[in-house]
């Protein structure tokens, strides 16, 4: 492992296994843990670059596999790059198109993934090799590698299979890279299983990458065994490294995970909740068409400092909901946001003062679900 | 005519017919000619009351037939009103709803218009009383009188029918109206005939309201004829009173109705082109979407100061709209707005300087119509 590469990590705190820390990039640092929002098509949905810097968001994450294909990893190069062609001078993590692969049913051989165009149809290949060479030509502060990802509950020969593959190819996606200003993560695999979790942690930390996804986890596994997975991943990795959760956003989730010493995290959660009408608030999610909302002149948190709760009552919300007005995805994106980053930003803190336990606790007891009624 | 009521209108410039100005309202005051984007249903489309500010808008106009029927008015009402609702506090002005009577097929009576709502298919009638009364429980600076509307061409005899109906239904809001807080504006109507709109100019003024909405054109009427019905609407009305034209806002259709003394503009129009992935620019309106802009990475119009143009490529945005990205409407509304506005703060300077008919000669020369390619 490279210490001193394009990416680094520091370490500053630490509260059982919870630990805070300094992400550093070519395009700044990140206070961790964070969460970073998914720039899916090198755009949040229904926001830009000014509504994320509104929102606290330091660092964001964009698809390999969209971009390869729309507009394409040629023209963002020719363009600048991928930081400048979306507006956003933050850092910036590419995944490797190997999560989409594996939801669009990519056909899968040891020289990488066969797949159809979303957009169009035609055929494309993606080998480890290739999705170096494009996160290259993308140009964000931190590639990945492509791994191999299966749904669970699955045999434990194919989560072997799919760890071993994924263990092979990231070397192979080591001995491709040829940037030394963006970094490379190596993807823990093991499926809910902690003996493989372990292993493939500890066989991927040897490889010369700076940081590592933790994959194919928060696919539908029982929730205290994707935690024991956690632990096991966290305990064969170089604390020195940054560890990233691929694809999980919730409150709940966010906050187990960080009890077991994950810095990042991604997911299109707080976005898509928000194009659905839900909120996320620190007394329950909820949706904000339902009928009780329809007087309310009260903001959607009562605490929240985020734009939206600034300037608009549930009331107005809901009827921008009910009227399926353009603008409410955004208002309540902008909202969701400001609720995933205060509460990483409030995590830090509770690290920091040693009470990340009591603090964990204390948000999940306030968060009761709502009793729910009728949207009209 | 009230000359001190809620809303004062006092000219600074002339320039031929044209004119500088200032509206006052009490929620602030608005340099005229000025345009107001159209928050349908207290929103526009795509936008919040922060992005109206950040582009210069001064003034919106919402709809009373939308709100009537969502969330209603008494609620409105009960929320503190349309500008605590919509969390803008400048100036409003409703429309009566008698647009929508007539392009969404009403049944008018000379008692009022029938008609169905278009959420929920139940039946409304809109009498010129009820239409001030839910004016005035909506709360905006200024309120409309309900007029009738005529689709062009029309029989003469049609059009004075709606003329004269127009004149009775405004002597019935007058009568009406009870906040001293609001201003009422009354229409003139008589198609594109200059005797018809000169005859209805007059008889308007004579009737206690606060300016003068014009209104019935831009429906499809030659513009020659439009531009005559305009001159003949303005020789009819006081010099001392805002002169509106309802549901205007393309750039040559605003430098024509502004030569003629015209101060006040709405329409769906910037924000509707916007949604279709058109952009207006000061050297001819195109739609981003066209292959030739894939590689583009110029702002939508060179000299543009807004938060689109400062940010993104044509490229970019060309992306978003391929990929049906829901952030481009936003994006491509707030230039669109800005460019808007920007057309007559410069349309301001050159009457003040005296040289608004060079101006308006410019702008057109400049807007040549670009050649179309494939969108792709």
């Amino acid at each position: 492992m490279t210490l001193a590469g394009p990416v680094t990590y520091q370490c500053s705190a630490e509260d059982g296994a919870a630990r805070r820390g300094r992400l550093v990039t070519p395009h700044g640092a990140v206070e961790t843990p964070a969460f970073m929002p998914v720039a899916t098509r090198a755009s949040v949905k229904g926001l830009d670059s000014h509504d994320l810097r509104d929102v606290g968001t330091r660092m964001v994450l964009a698809n390999t596999y969209h971009l390869m294909l729309r507009p394409g990893a040629g023209r963002i190069s020719a363009l600048g790059g991928l930081h400048t062609f979306m507006g956003w001078d933050g850092p910036i993590l590419t995944d490797s198109g190997g999560y989409q692969a594996f939801s669009l049913k990519a056909s899968i051989t040891e020289d990488g993934c066969g797949f159809k165009s979303v957009y169009d149809g035609s055929h494309h290949f993606l080998t480890p090799e290739r999705a170096v060479s494009v996160q290259e030509e993308l140009g964000p502060d931190i590639a990945m590698v492509l791994d191999v990802c299966i749904g669970l509950p699955a045999p434990r020969e194919a989560v072997v299979e799919a760890m071993e593959r994924t263990l092979r190819w990231a070397e192979r996606s080591v001995r491709a890279r040829s940037r030394e200003d963006q970094a490379l993560f190596g993807i823990v695999q093991g499926g809910a299983d902690p003996d493989l979790r372990y292993d493939s942690a500890r066989r991927t930390a040897e490889l010369d990458v700076d940081g590592f996804g933790i994959g194919g986890l928060s696919v539908g596994e029982d929730l205290g065994r994707r935690n024991e997975s956690v632990e096991a991943a966290v305990a064969g990795l170089p604390a020195g490294a940054p560890r990233y959760f691929m694809g999980l956003g919730d409150t709940e989730g966010l906050l187990e995970a960080v009890a077991r010493g994950v810095d990042l995290f991604d997911c299109v959660w707080p976005t898509r909740l928000a194009r659905h009408g839900k909120v996320i608030s620190s007394e329950g999610d909820y949706n904000i068409r339902l009928a009780r909302f329809a007087g309310d002149d009260a903001p959607l948190d009562p605490d929240c400092p985020c734009p939206t709760c600034r300037t608009y009552s549930r009331a107005y919300l809901r009827h921008l909901a009910t009227t399926r007005e353009l603008s409410l995805p955004r208002l309540l994106s902008l909202h969701n946001l400001v609720a995933t980053h205060r509460l990483l930003q409030e995590a830090r803190e509770a690290i920091a003062a040693g009470s990340f336990a009591e603090f964990h606790r204390q948000v999940v007891a306030r968060r009761r679900p709502a009793p729910e009624d009728d949207p009209c």
